[in-house]
C-alpha cells in the first residue's frame, strides 16, 4: 500500500511507495530497454496484464485476446490501488492517506512501433473515446476527487515502456494544480460572469502571435507565459468544463487537431519527448462545497490539453522557487510550429 | 532583456528569454561537453568572465587574477540583468516585468576536477562564506525581493559546466515556493507562537526514523513527506530565519555537516546528480507588509538547505497535478544514508 503524505511546510501532497521501495541500487542500475519480445502491451501478451477495462475491437474478438485497436487495462504496478479504505490519519504535524485510487494504462495501438502521432485520425479518435469511457466509469466511485489522463512520450519524458500508451490516475484528493486553476477560474467568473480561459483564448486569437492552429472548433496556441519551450495548449473554442461530454463528432475533430499538432511538433523538433496532460474539471462529489471537495459546475472550468515537450531540465532554480525559466519566447515557438514543413509527415 | 510573465491561470511567474531565444536546432544538437581547456571557471581564465564580485585569496593576489580559492562573478549569460527598471505592465490578462535581477556564479574551488564534497571542511566553509557575502551585498538593492542560492551537480541536474560552482539569483518578485512556506510559517506562529520548522524538527528527532545526522547544532533528516527519493533537509537546531546571520564558527560547523552529508550521499548512490537549495527568508524591504512585499521577521521562517538527488524524472503526472511520486520511503532512505560506508570517502 502506498501512502499520500501531506507536507505542512510546502502544503503539498506526495505519493510515497511504502512497499517494494526503490533501493539505492535500483537507481544505480540503468533500466533495461524493454524489447519487443518482452513488451507487455503487444497483442498476444494480454495474459501479462490484469483483465481489460475497456477495448475497441472491430474484429469482434473476446475480451483479453488479440483483435483490439485500443485497450484500457489496470496498471500491473499501480502507484495507487483500487481496493481498501482511505484511512485518513495524522502523524504528528503530517497527514497521511492510504494510497487508494486507480492507475490504468490505455494502450493506444496494437502496433509496437507506432506512436500516437503516427496513427490515423480515426485511430486517434478511438484513443480519445477510451479517455472518455474511463473518465465516465471512474467518476462513479465517490472516493475519487480527481481523474487525471496523461501521456509520457519518450524515455526523457518518463515513458519506461516504449509501446504507445496513455495513463489514467484517479486520486483521493484534488491536486494543487487543479484547485489553483479552479479557484482562479471561479473567482474570475464570480467577478465578471465570464470564463477566464474563454477570455485568455480571445486575447490570444486577437493578438495572433501565439496561435499555431485554429479550425473554428479547437485552437492550438503557445501561451504568452508558457513555462517551457514549445509548450502548447489545445482548447475547445466553445466553452465546456468537461471533456467527457464531447460527442463522437467532437472527438473526431479533436483527433484531427491532435494529429496535426503532433506532426508540427515532430517536424520542428525531430520527435522530441513530451508530456500530454488533459486538464479537466473534477467530477461531481456528494460533499461538493465542503472544504477540500471540489466539483465541476459548468462555468467553473474550461477543459484543455497541455502538450509539453521535455527540452529543458528541472534544476535547482525551479526546485527552489517553483517558477520556470523558458529559453524560447512562445511567440517564436508558435512561428516555428506554424511554419513547420509537414511534407515528410504522414 | 528577459521578461517575467504572469500566468493568470496557473498563478505563477515564468522567466522568458526574449533575446537570443533558443531555436529548435539548439534543442536538437547535443550540448558539447566543456573540456578543461575551454573551462571559463579555471584559474588563468579570469578574463573570460566579468569582473569578480567577491573572492577569498589567501595568496594576496589582485582581483581577477589566479590565486583565489573561492570566487563570485556575474554570470556571463545571465537570465536576469542588473541594469534597468522593472517597467511593470499589463498585457491584457497577463502581467509582465522586465527581467531585472542578478545572476551570479560562485566558483567553489580553483581545481577543475574537484566537487564540493571533495573539498576540505575549511574549503567548504569558504564557499559558505561566499554565500553569506553575496546575500548581504545583494539585499542592499531594494528592487530585489528574494535572493536564491543554489547549486546543480551533474549534467542530469542541469549543470552545464562541470567545474564545481553554485549560483545566486536575485529576483524582483518573491517566488511562490517561498511565499507559501512563509505564509504557512506565519499562520502557524500566529496561532501557536511557535515556529513550524522547530516543531517539525522536534517531531522528526523524537521519532528518529528519518534522522541521518545530528551533532547538536545542525540536523540532517529525510522529511516524512519527501517529494523525491533520498531527499534531505539540513537545518539549524537553534531557530534562525536568516542564513546571512551565521558566524564564522557556525559556518565551520555547517561545513562539517555538509561534507559528511555529501559523503553519505555519494557512498549510497555513487555520486548522483543533485540540487542543493538554500531556503532563506526574504530580505527586509522598505514596503514590507504591503501586498506582494514579503520581508523576514525573526519568527517568520527557519532557514534550511534542501539536498535533492535527481533520481526520478518529472513526468506528465507531476506536471498535471503539482504533486510528486516518491518511490523510496524517506525512513528507508534515511537508514541507507545513516548506515553508509564512508571508508572510501576522503
Amino acid at each position: 500500500m502506498s501512502e499520500l503524505r501531506w507536507d505542512p511546510l510546502k502544503t503539498t501532497w506526495v505519493i510515497i511507495t511504502t512497499e517494494r521501495g526503490r533501493r539505492p541500487r535500483d537507481f544505480i542500475l540503468e533500466r533495461e530497454k524493454i524489447s519487443m519480445a518482452a513488451c507487455p502491451f503487444c497483442p498476444g501478451k494480454e495474459d501479462k496484464a490484469p483483465n481489460e477495462l475497456f477495448a475497441i475491437r472491430p474484429s469482434g474478438s473476446p475480451a483479453n485476446t488479440p483483435g483490439w485497436q485500443v485497450r484500457a487495462i489496470p496498471n500491473k504496478y499501480p502507484v495507487l490501488r483500487i481496493e481498501g479504505g482511505l484511512d485518513k490519519r495524522g502523524e504528528g504535524l503530517y497527514d497521511v492517506i492510504n494510497g487508494i485510487g486507480a492507475h490504468e494504462i490505455i494502450v493506444e495501438t496494437p502496433h509496437h512501433e507506432r506512436h500516437l502521432g503516427d496513427l490515423s485520425i480515426a485511430e486517434i479518435a478511438q484513443v480519445l473515446k477510451a479517455y472518455r469511457a474511463r473518465l465516465l466509469d471512474l467518476r462513479k466511485d465517490s472516493r475519487f476527487r480527481y481523474i487525471l489522463v496523461f501521456k509520457n512520450h519518450g524515455v526523457e519524458a518518463g515513458a519506461s515502456i516504449p509501446h504507445a500508451h496513455s495513463q489514467v490516475i484517479a486520486l483521493p484528493i484534488t491536486p494543487k494544480v487543479v484547485t489553483t486553476k479552479l479557484q482562479v477560474c471561479r473567482d474570475y467568473y464570480d467577478r465578471k460572469e465570464r470564463c477566464l480561459m474563454c477570455d485568455l483564448i480571445d486575447q490570444e486569437r486577437r493578438d495572433g502571435k501565439g496561435i499555431i492552429r485554429d479550425d473554428g472548433h479547437f485552437v492550438v496556441y503557445a501561451p504568452f507565459a508558457s513555462s517551457s519551450p514549445f509548450e502548447m495548449r489545445i482548447a475547445p473554442l466553445r466553452h465546456s468544463h468537461d471533456f467527457a461530454l464531447l460527442s463522437d463528432a467532437d472527438l473526431e475533430r479533436l483527433a484531427e487537431t491532435l494529429k496535426d499538432t503532433l506532426a508540427r511538433l515532430s517536424a520542428t523538433l525531430r520527435d522530441p519527448p513530451y508530456h500530454m496532460v488533459l486538464h479537466n474539471a473534477p467530477p461531481m462529489h456528494p460533499r461538493m462545497g465542503k472544504p477540500g471537495y471540489w466539483g465541476s459546475l459548468p462555468y467553473d472550468y474550461h477543459w484543455h490539453i497541455e502538450l509539453v515537450p521535455r527540452l529543458t531540465k528541472m534544476a535547482g532554480f525551479e526546485w527552489g522557487t517553483g517558477f520556470f525559466m523558458n529559453p524560447t519566447p512562445p511567440e517564436e515557438a508558435a512561428r516555428f510550429l506554424r511554419d513547420a514543413d509537414l511534407s515528410e509527415e504522414g
